[in-house]
């Protein structure tokens, strides 16, 4: 796990070294005239999905969902996909319910593209279009690289969309170069993690892009470390479940530069006046001073592609937190690879 | 909170009584030429539009999501959203953020639609139409008797949709009768309760419609008890979190009739072969013996529907394990009728 986290940033320079697949799937996708987006996912890839969603909503304008896959793999529904484009997100490809989901779809009449670490599998057989991650192989059963190539692939497909070239470019030069000074922030880390060893449940918030980042560290760390660490955007934690947040509840939470930030700040507030363990996330140079600690990522890159970056520490968190407890990262209690549901 | 919980029969009974105002904006979504669904709710109404999303995919067979409010709130983009159904859902009708959404995608050109126990609030005033609950004041802060009728309420609207009078009729009256027995299960509950009370997690799980229940229950425990309860359907669960599960970890399990019964009765074998502590919620006549109690509901009512009465148990369950630990249900901390978030 911790080889394949400091890969990353030599995948993406990979992965954003070409954006020749992205833009052409793209174009034949515009071709087509979408007007709507459905993202199918499981775990990791269904936080990469999220990320998508917020890509094809932000930056295309573009309504977008996540898919119910029970719909059509459970209750059989016809569902009317015409003018859609469905994206599937599966680093093996192999999970079945997104591979049927997307199969589905390209019959419904949706042009459908898949997005994984490999192309001759189920997913990549199904779709109109493949998108190759490039990754290499991935061995630690929790996803670090093949996540963070996911969200590189949907980003040079949406910054190809809409002809951002300042995005693309960020892929290949800036993004990576952010993902080497992350893997940097270790010996910090390990100290975050020595401060959470005893903790059995975890808060992570963030808002905007970095909901998904949210989402990925909090499945990060039940998966390796088997702590009840719960992701909420911040609104969604204001609307009920802060009513948890006692004196030192540990808190994970990301300000990333951009129009989500002064919410996170004023959330940040919030929590510290209740007394709660804040470990802050940063790109930014905001003096968060009662927070426990601040992670500061050095570098700052394009809002849109921030998550690729303050995923970082809290992959390192997840390894790190695990070994402080006496686990092993690399083999997390009854997970395989490839999980088989429909 | 029990009595709003009580009260819950008679709101459905009355919502169903007269489904004029759900076919009337049904059939004006329609002659619209709908091709997409686009739900908007926070906190608990936002567990109803989830429900919602499966109504719409299964039922209507349209494509559905959940709106990303901060894309328009806060990244300010400009979203095409001619020919989609916008639904905002907000028992206050309050929530800065859905009627904003909702009040943006009228503008950009969707039909939008309200279903709010406030008419004369900001959402009612946004949408093109404006579904009311009827449900009475609701004084609890934790929703219960809003969120069964924002539940009726989206029945009502795409049983419409579809013309299924059977829908239509069982929300007049079997539903209102299954309600009714579903309180009397009180006795029981608090003896789930009292077995649980010392739990600081739990997991709630269900599949399908009633992964919408799922979330909802883990909220209502979040609110009122303060223990990290965390929702997953069956195949999220599988897909990393399992590694949650130790010897008696307590886990809630929804196993309602229908297409996804079969799978949630394997997740339960695999649950109760981790020796989990599994409380089973089931209209089934299935024997799970190795659960701790198993939670019957006396009625079956259709499955579209099964989530207006799955919750009960769950409802109860919030309740009573918080007078269990020696909280007030009616007064949790933190928490406030009306959330304001943007």
């Amino acid at each position: 796990m911790r080889r394949e986290i400091a890969e990353q940033a030599d995948v993406i320079a990979g992965l954003g070294a070409d954006p020749t697949q992205f833009r052409e799937a793209a174009e034949e996708a515009k071709a087509r005239g979408i007007r709507f987006v459905v993202f199918a996912g499981r775990g990791t890839s269904d936080n990469a999905a999220v990320y998508g969603e917020y890509l094809a909503t932000i930056l295309a304008g573009l309504p977008a969902g996540l898919a119910v896959p029970s719909a059509a793999t459970l209750y059989r529904a016809q569902i009317d996909l015409r003018d859609c484009l469905v994206i599937g997100v599966s680093q093996s490809g192999e999970t079945p319910d997104v591979a049927e989901y997307v199969a589905n779809a390209r019959q419904a009449g949706a042009f459908t593209v898949a997005i994984t670490n490999a192309g001759d599998s189920a997913l990549g057989r199904a779709a109109d279009r493949t998108l190759v991650l490039g990754a290499g192989q991935e061995r630690a059963v929790a996803a670090t690289k093949t996540y963070t190539a996911q969200l590189g692939a949907l980003a040079l497909f949406w910054g190809a969309w809409v002809g951002d070239q300042s995005l693309l470019d960020a892929l290949r030069e800036a993004v990576p170069a952010a993902l080497a000074t992350a893997v940097r922030l270790e010996e910090r880390i390990r100290r975050v993690a020595a401060l959470l060893r005893d903790a059995d449940r975890l808060i992570v918030t963030g808002r905007g892009y970095n909901f998904a980042t949210a989402l990925e560290i909090a499945l990060k760390v039940k998966e390796t470390c088997y702590v009840a660490a719960m992701p909420y955007s911040a609104a969604d934690l204001r609307h009920g479940p802060i009513a948890l947040v006692e004196p030192r509840y540990p808190i994970l939470l990301l300000a990333m530069a951009g129009p989500t930030c002064s919410g996170m700040v004023e959330l940040y507030e919030e929590l510290c006046a209740r007394s709660a363990q804040v470990v802050v996330v940063t790109d930014t140079d905001v003096d968060f001073r009662a927070a426990v600690e601040t992670v500061r990522l050095g570098r700052v890159v394009p809002e849109p592609l921030s998550p690729l970056v303050a995923v970082v520490p809290g992959q390192l968190l997840a390894l790190h937190l695990s070994l402080a407890r006496g686990l092993d990262p690399d083999r997390p209690r009854s997970l395989r690879k490839i999980t088989l549901t429909r």
